[in-house]
């Protein structure tokens, strides 16, 4: 029976969380459980101090909205606090190593959380670090987004269809959140179908990741650029087209790459033959490009309550990675149980 | 009889603080009451935790200092927290409209505060947002500023003369500190005059706000370049003359406007024949231009107090639009008769 | 017998922290005191809520890696909070004078730290504050980087041996460090060498405040390009080459300069004759230049739990600046004592 106050895994099992590839169903189902118990207790009023007097550092190589509000306000409502690094407002790559700058923040934090540029950076960063890291996003991938998008997937669940029927379709560039919500959907055996021109699809080291966990645990992997693999999609799911960073696409080539066939609009919620179908994207979007406003702000879009999820999913790692998720259950236990 | 712990209207009438036009003045003595009754409660040394827990997400597309340091702070010694979201630092304006980010930032936090570049993104912001968003300042107004100043208005009246006797001079630019104290003045019955070259004359739809509040509740408005208007000024109040943002005028030519004439200098404030004339600016002052050192560091210069009153006036703007303005003063109430 | 719950001087001498020439030994050793005892309350797993509603500005015109970290997590971890005005961030500079944004800081904060480009913004600014302002590092000295090396250097003091044997050097660059150093291991009667080619010894205003120090407490202070001065070293400390801020030296220039003689290298430790000799280094450090990886990182290196120490000095400093330090030390003594 599903116990919301008790973990499978009462202390993390790895000290970072860089890759989900790192950890096995049962410990992503725990960060989940952590993530969605804090958000019930929270939401109906309820108040924690578990990170009291504990700090975050978030070092930002990239610009963040969400990261950084859901981090921050995370931290905030757990009695802790983080601290914003911004671009360029520290020493790091001026005038100092990555692993230096681990080395110093992690003797006045308990935690740190980056967004990078290379994934190499917060391999280094977390080699270095004593305390527990954080991929705040790289150029491979973007855990925090996935463990987000999991529990996103799960509240929106079809009623009565188990998790190997369920058909995830995401839309478009093969970005970092396109290769994380593979990793993501395929550990927790769904079906997933990268829908995207061939020059665009999840290369293979990508896949090999997808293959194992379906192995592992059911379900599928595949890209195509047919667009009959719309038909049953549950989710459907997409990206901007412009790419990454300093390698940023000319706006002129991604749209004869991507427009319009890859376009979510209406047509394509109409072509999965699922009128319960969600659509979600992990923002910001360019409306008119990637999706329509239609599609966006219409009936079937769960993409803000996408980006909430985003602050249930940070309370549940800082607390999973600070080593007092349990802890945490414990007190909101308690204090059910005293009510 | 005046009870400094009981507001006229228990909850905004409004959800969000964009223009003091929005508000009658009764509304508006409710903002100054929670915000002056928290200030004694504070400052004799008492303390409140009525946003425990609770973030302000606080936007600059311009530099600000008082602004963004009274709001932090108001925050913290509320027991909530302000998130710093500077201008550059999140994905806003870059690759995201003002509408999406407020759809994502009301999911995270309770309160959105906005410094904008263009007074229709915080009309943006507002109508996207379901949590209140407060207007730090645009092009067109600055109500924060607006509800600071006439607290501090009250806090140096002369003695037993009335609110409809009150003289108010606005010497120099049209700038949209000149505009919100023409709005607050007019509002609270009093006389308003801006001294300054007819180019730089608060244009008519302005002037239409203010005849419509005399109408309501008394007072006058005027604009004037005749140098007899300081006579028995209560109140001199001035701003800089090199305008706003991206529309820089550069030096030589708003000295050619403005100087001397409209510098705010010992001259000028004997012309008022009132040795108690209070002299007010919404800071920074460029020292020698719009105001001379004698003045700003003089005795009838209130521009410090002032200062201190953004404070407090936005601690009782997050108690208001957050809608536990009540909650506190009934706080504060208990702990003084407890004593 | 040594008190650590009890404080020489209750309260501070001077408000603000600028220059530790204005304050002599024992009220340093007060500032030394508050930060170990509160160190090692803290690591114990103590708790304070010292500063409860208080706030720090803290202004930065240059990045900060080290201090604004660990002022703001210091703040934090008393109870309080630290506002990061970052370089650009405030209208400071742009548009109004450093006095006038002090006059406006410390009607909203309670306490001021600033590192700025030139010292003679430090006075300006502590001098129209009201309230303690403390000097985050100038061009002209780094106060709080001294008070933390100095609580290392007593940290890693070698066994019975007096305070007027220890032998500190100073290897390159005359760098505000430097000079830093030399007067706070003076100010304690050390002997401190500068190891450094004439062109870049520290000047004889600095050395004037050092033989004050050592007429006053004993111990030696010298200059000097001669490698003997190396043996007997207890501590060897160095800093970067590349020079200040905007001044900064161009690499072949510095190279010419100081490479290889005066790198710290395994080979220069071996010439301490001391093989328990402790290698300190205030970061960034560009490895390869000013010291070694093996240096850096091998078993004589203290200079990570030196970094840890720029915390527990600025933790000390704002509750001693604060006018708390006697008062925290109170409530760490009752609390050891109901245990």
């Amino acid at each position: 029976m599903y116990d919301p106050y008790k973990l499978e895994h009462k202390t993390p099992t790895k000290k970072d969380y860089l890759d989900t590839t790192d950890f096995d169903q049962s410990e992503m189902l725990d960060m989940v459980k952590v993530s969605t118990t804090v958000r019930s207790y929270i939401k109906s009023g309820g108040t924690l101090e578990t990170l009291y007097h504990k700090n975050l550092a978030m070092i930002f190589e990239q610009k963040s909205t969400r990261t950084r509000v859901s981090f921050e306000v995370a931290m905030e409502q757990l009695g802790g606090h983080a601290l914003n690094l911004a671009p360029g407002a520290i020493q790091l790559g001026a005038h100092e190593s990555i692993g230096d700058t681990a080395k110093v923040l992690d003797r006045m934090c308990e935690l740190i959380m980056a967004r990078v540029d290379r994934h190499e950076s917060i391999v280094e960063l977390a080699q270095n670090s004593t305390v527990p890291v954080i991929n705040g996003m790289s150029d491979y991938n973007h855990p925090t987004q996935e463990l987000g998008d999991i529990i996103t997937i799960f509240d929106h669940l079809p009623k009565n269809k188990p998790l190997d029927q369920i058909k995830v379709v995401f839309v478009g560039d093969c970005t970092q959140v396109c290769a994380s919500l593979m990793m993501i959907t395929t550990k927790m055996g769904m079906d997933f179908v990268q829908y995207a021109p061939p020059a665009k699809w999840l290369n293979d080291d990508y896949l090999k990741i997808g293959r194992a966990n379906t192995q592992a645990y059911g379900g599928s992997v595949r890209v195509s650029d047919n667009p009959e693999v719309l038909e049953g999609a549950d989710f459907i799911y997409t990206d901007v087209w412009y790419g990454l960073y300093d390698k940023e696409t000319p706006k002129e080539v991604y749209m004869r790459e991507f427009y319009p066939k890859y376009q979510v609009n209406d047509e394509m919620l109409a072509a999965t033959r699922n009128p319960e179908v969600k659509f979600m994207h992990c923002l910001p979007a360019m409306r008119g490009e990637e999706v329509t406003d239609s599609v966006l702000d219409g009936p079937n879009s769960i993409a803000w309550d996408q980006a909430e999820n985003r602050l249930t999913a940070q309370r549940g790692l800082v607390l999973y990675f600070g080593g007092v998720a349990q802890t945490a259950l414990d007190d909101i236990k308690r204090h059910k149980e005293d009510k």
